[in-house]
């Protein structure tokens, strides 16, 4: 298929030729998904289980940069980021819908591949695709996705059910996709100065992927369910680990320990982070995008939850009178502060 | 409260703080809502029932002109819509997910007034805000709304069932939307000429109503449960009753006959057409935005269809092989043509 050179005006095919060609090859995955795309909704089958909704809006030039971010690592990400958030509630995702906003900029071609990058995490993920809208925009790219999802009644998993002395844990490393943006800035840099130099990425390649394709813990949910491991309560970092960290505490009105360096940044985030003159530590705690898990967990389940090598137990909970706390290595008190993604970008 | 003059700036809250102002209020409806806003997603509880879900994105410049709409009515409409496509099932809506990007040249009193009018709705229709987003977008204004619902199983209506001497019906008066859309476009015109001038709008109350506020047939569809009907088939009419018929009757593989003399089309309408040098029939067929329902029944519900004000049987269904059919009044046969609403846009 021809990338951006000489492609298809989407005017070709007009609004219901396009979700025709999109959605020809769909075939649903999941016993729920009773009628997908192709009438006024989507009709699904839930039985005796309970609903799990979560929405995203993606908006070109805030969420996402078309310099650097390939179309269909975008219409995977899309996907993966509201899965997470499925996930994060103890639950399986089962159906997506997709809305696209799309100037005329863009061929039947680049559609094509934001779609190619939606259906391979509906494909990775189980997923079915049953609804959406394309319209045409005035302005920049817009993706919009609602995630549904299913969960076996009293699993489901809050943020406001941490209980004192529970042991908190994340899943993966900390900070990699946050890093993962720094290098594609830094490139970005690097290009307009002179577009002749080609760029030495391969070092970063597991920061780049984080930022550009990162993946929803759909293992830790099975791993919970495999081992009748329920969290008391769970949320998925997309702002960094202050930001929800403190979300957990403050709705769940208790305080916390974490201590430093108990907090996972594997080598590669350590070393982008030493050359550009940040603390591994900051970009662990306000760094964004990592799509990882924070949980919390009964001290019962301390030592299956040690065998896992996806997760870190981190710190404690404890009485919110002794406030939202990390510990850092020489002992001393840190307390966290709400940052976070979005006022970090601000601060640049 | 102060609307466009000396607002407060979006930075002032940021984003949680936001999203916290915009539902603080919220009270749940609903058995079916389990858990709204203020977690990773929402839990909805259907029990037996089936699950209905349709999404709508809607972009300033495309889909509204915040020249003459005002956001009030833009948030109210914006639901509406989204309602009427869960209704066009059968169903009942129960939930709505609403996610919006805004630019900074808003203030938290004109996304509030946005709200109000999403509320509003929600009061209106019976239906529980659960979830969302609230982005800032270096663009226009975005708003992307999910509607989830419920229906009986067995009790879902589809496009594709419509059955061969089935009446076709419709509800409401066609054409009124698009006339109020033509009554707003001619005034920007005069207001820029000479912008001293006021508007005369008494006259199109009821066509600018129908634009600026169209309402869902919430009340068809609960007449045809305590009527006991269930439709053939159904979709609502967005677009214009001729693609909508092009639809039903592709999809469930039949033709149709429509009697031009029966299809609805109020004197303000007709009246508006005729200043326009349009025909009020084009209006009905061609304009679009309607959200009236247009469905098929088995004959057996004849006397009952008759007895509603609000429904006309407008023709009925035939073989495929008859086509799809405007009976005129001098009892010639008009084709029916796929037009709709974004291509006479288009055309202008």
């Amino acid at each position: 298929m021809s990338k951006k050179s000489a492609g298809t005006p989407i005017s070709q095919y007009g609004e219901f030729g396009l979700i025709d060609y999109l959605t020809k090859n769909i075939q649903h995955k999941n016993e729920s998904t009773i009628k997908g795309v192709g009438d006024d909704a989507a009709i699904l089958d839930y039985k005796s289980k309970q609903i799990v909704v979560t929405t995203d809006l993606l908006l070109e030039g805030i969420h996402f940069n078309l310099m650097y971010v390939p179309l269909k690592h975008l219409g995977y990400k899309a996907v993966v980021v509201n899965l997470s958030d499925v996930y994060a509630m103890n639950a399986i995702p089962k159906q997506i819908t997709v809305s696209i906003g799309i100037s005329s900029k863009f061929t039947v071609e680049a559609i094509d591949e934001i779609y190619q990058g939606i259906y391979l995490a509906c494909e990775k993920y189980n997923v079915d695709l049953v609804g959406g809208d394309t319209s045409s925009s005035l302005t920049g790219l817009t993706i919009s996705i609602t995630a549904i999802g299913e969960v076996e009644k009293g699993k489901v998993v809050y943020r406001n059910t941490a209980k004192e002395n529970d042991l908190i844990c994340v899943t993966g490393r900390l900070g990699a996709a946050f890093m993962g943006l720094q290098v594609l800035e830094r490139e970005k840099e690097v290009f307009a100065k002179n577009p002749d130099l080609q760029p030495e990425l391969d070092h970063y390649k597991t920061l780049l992927e984080s930022q550009l394709k990162p993946e929803a813990r759909k293992d830790i949910i099975e791993w919970f369910a495999k081992e009748k491991i329920i969290p008391t309560s769970m949320m998925d970092i997309s702002d960094g680990l202050s930001s929800e960290l403190i979300h957990i505490c403050t709705q769940s009105k208790v305080g916390c320990k974490v201590f430093e360096e108990r907090i996972p940044i594997d080598e590669v985030t350590a070393k982008m982070a030493s050359e550009i003159h940040i603390e591994p530590l900051v970009a662990a705690l306000n760094g964004g995008e990592d799509y990882e898990l924070l949980f919390t967990c009964n001290i019962s389940n301390h030592d299956k939850l040690k065998e896992n090598a996806a997760i870190s137990i981190i710190g404690h909970i404890c009485e919110q009178e002794e406030g939202i706390n990390i510990i850092g290595r020489a002992g001393n008190i840190i307390p966290v502060k709400a940052q976070g993604w979005n006022s970090l970008m601000d601060e640049k």
